[in-house]
């Protein structure tokens, strides 16, 4: 392997060193994004999210906390005990950011957050602006609950993300004294060390990528270790018990991921991440079953997960509440990440179709269009009362929209020895290393509005294009995502819900491999053509019998996007009172509402449930239908991730369409 | 009135005194409790909770703690900090029980826990083990969180229902001299105290009993400003905001009762005591209103109150999972002493009904048959891994069903001026005092599996007997309660479902006043015999559209008892695959089943989930019905107060009746 080119490129997780990665990363910097959807977005975050993170960090005292530990400014430590992971994130995101060329202002204040960070690390390589001012004695004493660890490994991955943008070092040896501090005191106790984990998942992965950047195994090792010691009780419990923190049962014998949702899906990144790197062959198929069973049974239609508010936990099999749905914003955050891990792993497209699907309707729904406020909860049900805010005393989340979508470049494609993967759809220029040569791809498309999506291909030689046919186009294969299904029943009869490809204007045949993907081989020309139509086809879901708030209600999708219903667009409407004819659903583009989207309207009926129920909550059933005839009405749906950017007012994804 | 009387008996709630009181309480040894069902839970209440309670005070080291303050016994304190509170819910419990009679073993454990408490109290009145122990120089600093008042509310309480037992005044003296203090420290700003509140609602009821006990209106004075304190932000927030403690707005602009339902019912009980003390006009429309909403839009099915386990909050309305139904037992109980205060302001038979019908399901359902287990949490619906436990490190729920079990004597009848209130329907005794004559009132009933009711009256002059006609039967008018409903639909069909009243033979028109009962006005004759038979239907639920898992379900009730279906009944099925037939329900006597049961039989048909599902969670709308054939199957039901008194195994109290 090239190991001088792979550390210098700018890749979000650097498989390509290892033998065990079957798809390799491209750089966040191969690509640029374009058009109204991404480009714009992208430029969002540049312009809107990134400056006023940065403002919020300092107004909020994030960055004065650094400064009270070396003495250049007063006071008590300020807010939560983990913010500083928070300064770290965003640096994390201006580093992606700063490698597609020259930005003196971010550039700047990337190297006054360095700075800070520098000068409060203590001698010994410790950082942790909480325990410096607060705990200073009792650093490591309560790593169930403090999260030493996990802020350390947001340091860690900062670090990372700014060595490969920028090729310099000032921040990697902060967090490589950090992480050799680490390996000198924590391991097995046959080696004198502390057998010990932390209660938050994040340092596992960040290690492993540390191990990939400077070559040091140890940091391996370390990782290891804590991935081992963890499901053995060395926790002890605490008010939600060990599940909370996935310590109550070893990774080999794990039979659901449960507890804390993102701690759970970081720690199966972490984990997925030591499968790489090691190869070890107990550990995959586990994660594998873990990934089917999280989204057989786990998983909310928007890629989220997280069922309850107590303990921010994953549910129960089937337990999938709308209005009381937690679902962070960090924790589809974290399920794409595993995605991204596992797409490498097994090179099967049915990883690329949920971090596909998460990101526009399980990440995209915690930013605001106009990039400024976020959700930390996402419920697929709402009253009118939850509204995105500009930060949170808890702000884990925005950062984290602002680092994945700084880095979302880096997830379009992938390689293979001699073969180019498209994962992504995104109007977008690209130039793709493969082997010697340098491959430019230029997507034409409106996608995810449009399915027709144009890949100029600008290279010479014999190698494959791989594309991915999305798990929510009729007829594919694999059943386990939300967005994969077999058969089933389009909303537009008569079309056939086939994608359609052509080669130069030459039909081929557009079935998908095992993987899920159309594998084009050829001797490619200058200016090669391919034009792939994805049938956006509207899709009528239901839930399996068992998830019990979505009997007799159904869910929309056009594309890769999920839809829901606001009150703006049925004014005095009560929107449990609706219900969906899914046979009448019409598609079309809204230029000006929501900064452009598809909205779907369908045929529906309205049935008053006020002068049926006077007030009672429970009733003998009645004999007849005595609810009142129904009234036709119509339903508007837009795509979820832009709910509430209009007036407030309630929301619902699943739909009614039984009448009672 | 007659205040060496009133002071004497020993009433669960002394309104005898108050002229706000419509209906006066009736003592708890003024009534004996026969029969398989009621007899035989009492007894098992003194016999079996009682003593294995005792123990577990001991051996968890609730009674050293007290122990450990006059340095008695070594070590730190031990447990939960308001664990001193479990000890003074069972010295109440002890209390009402040794009032009946003579019992060595429990007057000499209360004389011990009452020796422990006079030891471990302060010079200045002060007594809460943890402070003494922990927090030493902290007293009253964190009223928030620390419940300092609300444990020595209970320690009112037990002291109050102790002196009227017992007639003794040593525990009382105890509380006296807590109360005083408290009434030294805190009230107006302009009197030179502390204002704030306890982030726990109790001390409010616990100070007017107190008033009530002593004649010393300085505590009726220190509840009121309690009351008038909250809802102005004093508590200052926590993790859960202000709306937690009701301290988000004040009583008298409350919409709703919200935040922790223990707290918040508390509350209302404190303040209806208000009202009965004081006539304060504002306040009773507004708890009525409360009430009312409560019941019509966040009551569960049973009368269990809680939605969420974050928080242990109330939900918002219509927000009623049943899986993940929090329904703490302690609300349960809460909602029912606020009706018994309801009652007592209105004498409007709704709050009997919902009395009755709580305590049959929602309290009952926490204490196992063997009267040795609790449940804290109540769900709907399980999967089979909810049981219950001999005791919780927060064990707030044992001791309150047991004092609650151990007054439930005091609750059976009511009087007013020239009126015997028959609230409850239970195989008893009765020596009922009204004015200057004693009622003997013998009930013969197997109530709640029968409804034929016998009463005879062993009294003379003319007075009215009032007859509560429970909501749950057909064509009462009360809408706002579980139990009442208008009109609807019987499933045996021919029955009138109107009950039959005679008395000495002769029929008499059981046509309920506006009030909920029915007035038998006449000179009685000694052994009068009054018959009322309440119609034992089979009642088919459905819940409002709102609550989004009861659509397409419903839920099986006969008389007061709320049914449920458990595996147990049907091995191997899976209860999700079962769709009731509300038509074809029969129900029988099993008297060898879980103590002796009417168990109830329903035609049902059973689709099979997995076979159609393959393991998705979500599918493309099926334009047929593909879910296979349904099966014939019958489903068992038995009361819902009864689940999980056999094998594990899953539990649902709704069940699917309409195929999908």
């Amino acid at each position: 392997m090239n190991d001088t080119i792979t550390l210098r490129q700018p890749v979000v997780v650097d498989f390509a060193s290892t033998a065990y990665a079957r798809i390799k990363p491209v750089a966040v910097t191969a690509v640029e994004l374009r058009g109204d959807f991404w480009g714009h977005r992208f430029a969002t975050n540049l312009e809107q999210t990134l400056p006023s993170q940065w403002d919020l960090l300092e107004s909020t005292g994030r960055l004065n906390n650094f400064r009270r530990v070396f003495g250049e400014y007063d006071g008590p430590f300020e807010g939560l005990f983990f913010n500083d992971s928070d300064l770290y994130k965003w640096l994390e995101a201006a580093s992606w950011l700063v490698a597609r060329g020259p930005n003196a202002l971010l550039e700047q204040r990337i190297e006054e957050g360095i700075t800070l960070i520098e000068r409060a690390q203590g001698a010994d390589g410790y950082i942790d602006s909480y325990f410096c001012l607060e705990r200073e004695g009792e650093r490591w004493t309560n790593l169930r609950d403090l999260h030493e660890m996990y802020v350390g490994g947001h340091l860690i991955q900062a670090a990372v993300a700014n060595h490969r943008s920028t090729g310099q070092t000032r921040l990697l040896n902060i967090a490589t004294r950090f992480a050799d501090m680490l390996c000198s005191r924590f391991g097995p106790a046959a080696e004198g060390k502390i057998e010990a984990v932390d209660g938050h998942e994040e340092i596992e992965m960040a290690l492993i990528e540390l191990a990939r950047e400077t070559g040091q195994t140890r940091y391996l090792e370390l990782a290891r270790f804590f991935i081992r010691a963890r499901g053995h009780g060395l926790l002890k419990g605490g008010r939600f018990g060990d599940a909370y923190y996935q310590d109550d049962v070893p990774f080999d014998q794990m039979e659901n991921l449960a507890g804390h949702a993102v701690r759970a899906l970081y720690m199966a990144c972490g984990i997925t991440d030591l499968y790489l790197e090691t190869g070890d062959a107990k550990l995959l198929p586990r994660l594998e079953t873990l990934w089917e069973r999280l989204t057989a049974q786990r998983m909310y239609i928007t890629g989220g997960v997280g069922s309850r508010h107590d303990g921010e936990a994953i549910g129960a099999d089937y337990e999938l509440p709308n209005g009381q749905a937690y679902t962070e914003t960090c924790a589809a955050i974290a399920s794409m990440m595993w995605c991204h891990r596992l797409l490498a792993a097994t090179g099967n497209a049915r990883y690329a179709d949920l971090f596909e699907w998460t990101l526009y309707n399980g990440m995209l729904p915690g930013w605001s269009l106009d990039g400024r406020e976020y959700y930390y909860v996402n419920p697929l049900e709402d009253d009118g009362g939850h509204r995105r805010q500009p930060w949170y005393h808890c702000a884990c989340c925005p950062p984290n929209v602002a680092r994945t979508l700084a880095s979302l470049p880096g997830y379009v494609y992938g390689t293979d020895a001699d073969a180019i993967y498209v994962h992504l759809y995104v109007e977008s220029d690209a130039q793709v290393p493969l082997g010697e040569r340098t491959v430019g791809l230029r997507q034409r498309t409106r996608y995810p509005w449009d399915g027709a999506i144009e890949i100029t291909v600008d290279g010479e030689g014999e190698f494959s294009l791989k594309l991915r046919i999305p798990g929510w186009v009729d007829g594919s294969a694999n059943l386990t995502t939300p967005a994969r299904e077999a058969g089933g029943h389009a909303a537009e009869p008569g079309k056939t819900g086939l994608p359609v490809l052509t080669l130069n204007g030459v039909p081929l045949e557009a079935k998908p491999d095992s993987q899920g993907y159309v594998e084009i081989r050829r001797a490619w020309q200058h200016g090669d053509r391919i034009r792939l139509d994805l049938p956006m086809t509207v899709r009528v879901w239901q839930s399996h019998p068992k998830v019990a708030e979505n009997r007799g209600r159904v869910a929309l999708s056009r594309g890769p996007l999920l839809y829901c219903v606001e009150r703006a667009d049925m004014p005095g409407v009560d929107l449990d009172e609706l219900y969906v004819d899914p046979t009448q659903i019409e598609a079309s583009w809204k230029a000006e509402q929501l900064g452009g989207v598809v909205v779907l309207k369908a045929a529906a009926h309205r049935r008053s449930i006020g002068s049926s129920w006077s007030g009672a909550l429970y009733r003998p059933m009645a004999q007849d239908g005595s609810n009142g005839s129904p009234d036709p009405a119509t339903i508007v749906a837009i795509p979820y991730f832009a709910w509430h950017n209009r007036e407030s007012g309630p929301m619902k994804v699943w739909l009614n369409y039984r009448g009672e």
